[in-house]
This record gives structure tokens, sequence and C-alpha cells, in this order.
């Protein structure tokens, strides 16, 4: 039995982690219940790739937030490396959208760079005739007609990532218990005051869904969590040649150099429930996709395939914040964007955790603007 | 130092380990030197596919080895089993070898199976009108338009195969050293009387070569060796639906149902040297191909994908028998077919060593036939 925590964080994954860091370094006494170990789901089987601008078709609180978890980056990972000795692997090294005649999303894609433009940030018109001899352009299939350069967006290592923000959070002195399954929410007077464990009851005063994928917790939690399961696929190949010194995507893929050289492409979104195994036929797409924007994938080494959970809401942003339910909050619902949003949600929930006036409100972001959705049996 | 074995093999794969089995049951003493592990090679990496007919053009002595070798494998597995307690997995399930209207082979394989009835084997023409409920030819794609069947093809599982002959050779008597290699073969006016190994000299009245892919030794041997690898790459797959009941083909790819319920996806056949890697678009192109033989693949579960080097000889015939140096003989170069063809080569090949009137006469398999190759410098 564990009493009187200030916080406790259902879920170790990175956005579990870093939310637990985050109070721990408040002063908060704060512990972490996760069933599995920390980057076994989701978090350690993302890309990595911190790309913002690349996905945004508008201004709106999303983007913000998003941009302001990729401002974070550079900070939190010298931090990060100072209390655990871990380089997660942040490299600012940009993202090159490739796009062919065919690609529909073109249009969409200059109206996007012209406002983040005016916003401030920096998108760049690349040609094949300014190309680098060696370059990744060089290296493009002929029918890549024309390019966008988001030269401040980054990657990270998701595995090192989670890993070091499981040891800031126990450093800093949060109680991170693993393999640990939550069996209920103990809501007293309409309060949740805690959970009962495989391995006991935590009592606490405030209770952090940051389950991820699992954040509807069945029919655990009496509250609708609108939160599903949408299935990525990743590819892990090593290029013949030297490793691309920029993220590329195209309609279809994207191709992530790591910095052990190796490169990943991915994704899919599926829904298929709970079912996180790799297909042949996702294996086949990505390989054809990324062929496709990268001829010389075909000669690249095959190493490995996996899958992971996106947790998405039905509108794609995260659910942030408090919940109907008095001393229930959620840091859930990332969809593809839990390794980028993980510091700037960290920030805010632990700032409305503790009572501090936060620079951003999270109303955008609560599980209210669901309230129209038909709530479960 | 070992002196005075009747036959050393060098090369400890499935054919080296069928011929030591056999010599030592001949009350030969026997050693056999494998410089990794027995199938850690082409033996353990080929699909197990026992189809002589499937793949034969026309008549000839390369065919009829190959269909004892399929004829040998019902009481050999038998024996294996009772030596060893392992089950190699051999089935007769037969081979559905299936036609597009594209499909260049089809008129040949009509010819083909007609000489191949005139020969007293089994061809059955099949059609999508008379297909079984809930069987194979159900779940084809729509332009599968012509389909022949092979009742009398068979698999075998060619891990446990390799294992099984492994441990029936030592424990006929002969001595299997592993992870021992060939430095050098002693070759003593003109004749090979053994081989120096990182494990000291082995002296041996009789010394066959039985090497796979590596048969040609690089310097080591002193006579031109026509046996290059040839790699060929497979994709372990798991269908969603129920285990195949037949071995189906295209000419794009075969698809070979596993006892433990995985389906095989062959192959590719890439001169690329003694490089084993799996490559994205090897993977890509057999997960291609049999999603276009049967949809169902797309959702099939994507197990691992593994390369192995087949030993290839000019002409695609192994080598067998006498070489031109005394004392040295070939069990080599089998290609595609060192599985089907193990138990009759073995069953020859110790035919010649220990001086047996053979029924079939190796000439058609000796190295002499190559005469004309230029020699290497």
């Amino acid at each position: 039995m564990i009493r009187g925590a200030d916080a406790l964080v259902v879920g170790g994954g990175l956005i579990g982690c870093t939310l637990a860091a985050e109070l721990a370094a408040r002063g908060l006494e704060v512990v972490v219940v996760e069933r599995d170990e920390p980057g076994g789901e989701a978090s350690g089987a993302a890309a990595g790739m911190l790309s913002p601008q690349t996905d945004a078709s508008e201004p709106s609180p999303f983007f913000e937030l998003a941009l302001e978890g990729r401002d974070l980056y550079p900070e939190w990972s010298r931090v990060l490396r100072e209390e655990t000795g871990i380089d997660v692997g942040y490299r600012r090294i940009g993202l090159l959208r490739c796009f062919t005649e065919r690609d529909p999303h073109a249009a969409g894609a200059a109206a996007a760079a012209a406002w983040q433009r005016a916003r401030g940030l920096r998108v760049e018109q690349r040609s094949r005739a300014d190309a680098q001899p060696g370059g990744v352009v060089e290296r493009l299939a002929a029918d890549v007609s024309a390019m966008l350069f988001f030269p401040d967006e980054a990657v990270v290592d998701p595995r090192r990532l989670t890993r070091a923000a499981w040891l800031s959070a126990e450093r800093r002195g949060a109680r991170v218990l693993t393999g640990v399954a939550v069996r209920r929410f103990r809501i007293e007077r309409g309060a949740c005051r805690g959970v009962d464990t495989d391995a006991g009851p935590i009592e606490a005063r405030r209770v952090i869904d940051a389950a991820g994928a699992w954040a509807a917790f069945d029919e655990r939690l009496p509250l609708p969590v609108p939160v599903e399961p949408v299935r990525g696929q990743i590819v892990e190949v090593r290029l013949a040649g030297r490793p691309l010194e920029t993220v590329v995507s195209s309609e279809e893929v994207y191709l992530v150099p790591r910095p052990d050289g190796t490169t990943l492409l991915g994704s899919t979104m599926e829904r298929v429930g709970f079912r996180k195994e790799v297909t042949a036929g996702a294996v086949a797409r990505l390989l054809e996709g990324a062929e496709r924007l990268l001829p010389e994938i075909a000669s690249a080494r095959f190493v490995t395939a996996w899958a992971g959970l996106r947790p998405a809401t039905p509108d794609g942003w995260p659910l942030l914040g408090a919940s109907p339910i008095d001393g229930l909050f959620f840091a859930a619902g990332h969809f593809r964007n839990g390794i980028l949003l993980a510091p700037s949600t960290a920030r805010h929930v632990a700032d409305l955790l503790t009572g501090r006036p936060s620079e951003r409100r999270l109303s955008p972001f609560s599980v209210e603007r669901f309230a129209g959705l038909p709530s479960r049996a």
C-alpha cells in the first residue's frame, strides 16, 4: 500500500515519465505505475521525428503546442544528458518534403509554407538544379519535381529518450513501479483518490491518466475517454551508401536517418484495435513507397520491422488537463505526436497540477471538447 | 592430428552430413570438417521444397537424379526419425503451379506435363470451376486462370533435416568437427591426402569437397571448381487464415506452408558474391509477388526474412564424383536442389567411394564437363 502521494501517474511511457520528472522537480511526491516497462509501447516504437511544421496545414493551438515542444528539445536533451548520462540523439537535421507532379498535397504545402513564413518560421524551396553534389537531392527518384526544406525540424531517439526520462524521474525522486497493472480507479464520492493495482492500492491526491492507447481503460474508468489505438508500422533498413543527412518524406512515406547509421521507413495508420503485429502488406507498402522516393532502397539491407499503437482522439489533438472527475487528469491521446509533445505536455500539465499560472491554456485540449460524443453504454 | 580416416568430408551442410552418414553405415571411418555448424549456411536457409517435376522443362539425367531424391525421402525420413528422434517434417502435400494469362511459362509447363505423364508421373490440370470450398484455389488472386497440380511433390523442414543428418552421421560413428576451418588441402605427388585445419592436420585416403557455395576454396584448391554463390532470399509470414494445404507457386514466387503454421515466400536469384544480407528490394518483391498470387498475404503477419547462398555451377547441375586430383572427390554445386538431391547424392557418391557398382552413372555430373572453361589464373 502506498499512501499520500501527491501525484500518481498511470502509464510510464514517455509522457508519463516526463510528467513525473517535472512534478518531482517541483517538489511533489510522485508515483508512476507502468504495467510493462517505460518504452515498451508507442514511446519505444516511434520514429522520433520532431516535425511540427511539416504536418501543419493551418495555424492552431495544437501547432503552437507542437512548436513549443520542438523548441524545448535542445535544452531538455542537455538536461537529460546531465542528469542521466544518456545522449537522447537530438539532432536538428531538417526535413525535406518531396513532391511529384501527382502529389495532391503540393498546393496545400505551398500555402502552409506561406503562413509559416509569415509566422517567422523557416521553410525553404529547393530545386533539383541547386542540389549539392553527393547530397540527398541527387539520390532522389527522377520524378521528384519539387521540394520544401524545413531546416528547423529535428529528430531524437525515442528509446533512449524514454529511458532517459524514466531515469530522470527516478533521480528526481519519483517512484516508477514497473510491471504493475492497474485493476481499478478508486473513485470515492465523485473524486479519484488513487488506483488498485495487482501490487496493492496506491492512494494519491491527483491521478493522471497517461496510459497512451490504453487510456480508456476499458470499463475501469467511469467516464468515456475518446482514445483509440491506431497502429503504425515501421521498417528499419541500412542503406548501402552513406546515411541521409536529413529526414526525407513524400506523401507515402518518411525516411528518418538514425544515429547508428540505419534508416527508419514509416509509417502506416491502421485502426485494427490492440493488435501490434507487423503485416506483410505494410512492410511491402513501406518498402515500395520508400523505393519510389529513394531508388537505392532496393539494395538497402533489411534490418527489422515493428509496430506500435498510437493513442488517437477523434480530432487528433491530445487530451490534456482536468477531467469531469475531481482529482483525475489526462495527459493522453497524443496520437502521432507523443515524442514531440512530451516536454510541453509535462510543463503545462504540471503547471495545472501545481497551481501555477501557465502561459498556455489547456482548454483546447480538454476532454470536454468531446462532450457531444455518445458516451459508452 | 587425425590419421588414417577412410574419408574426410569437407563441409558439414546437409550434403556433407548425409554423405558422412552413408559412408559410416558402410563401415568407413569418416571425419567431417565444418567451419561453422551443420545448417548454418544454405542447408538451413532453404525453403524445403522437394519439387523435381515443377522445375523440369525436359527429361535429363538431372531430372532422374532429382526424382530419385524425392523417392528416397519417405524411407529416409523414417530412418532419421528412428535414429535421431527428429521428425524432419517430410510431407507429400503437392504443389499447385498457378498461371495468369501473362505468364510466359504456361505453354512450356503444358509441354512438360505431357512428357512427365508419358514418363508415368502425375500432373493434374486444375480449374477454378472445380475448386474445393475453403480450399487454396478459392483463395488465389482472380487473375489466376490456369493451374497444374503435382500431387507427388513434397516438403521437408531443412533445419530439422540437417540436424537429423548430423546426428545420424555421429550415431553411425562419423566424427563431425564443428567450428573447424580448412586452411589447405594436402596434395602430395598429385594426390589429395587430407587437409590442414586451424585445429591441426587431418589425413584421409579420400577427401570429399562438400563445401557448398565455398567449394572452390579460393586459392586453396589447385584446380578450378566452377561453383559460385547465388543468393536466395526468403520471407517468413504467418497467414491470418488457416495454413495452405499445398505448396503454391507462380512465375514470381512460391509459398511453402511450414509445419509450425508459418508460410515461406521465396525466392530471389542474385549473383552478389558471398554477401548474405537481406535486402529491402528483395523483401518488397517477394511480398508483392506473393500478394499478387494470394491477396490475403497483405494481412499476414510478417515474421522474419533471411538469405542463403546457393552453390551454382555454370549449367545448374551438381558436381559429383571424381576430380582430376587423385583422392579428391566432389559432392557440391547443388544450386537450388541441395535438399532434394541429398539422399541420391549420398548414395551414388558413396557407391563410387566404396567401389560398388552404382545404378546411376555420375558422369553427367563430373567436373570434366566443364573442361573447356577457362581455368583460373
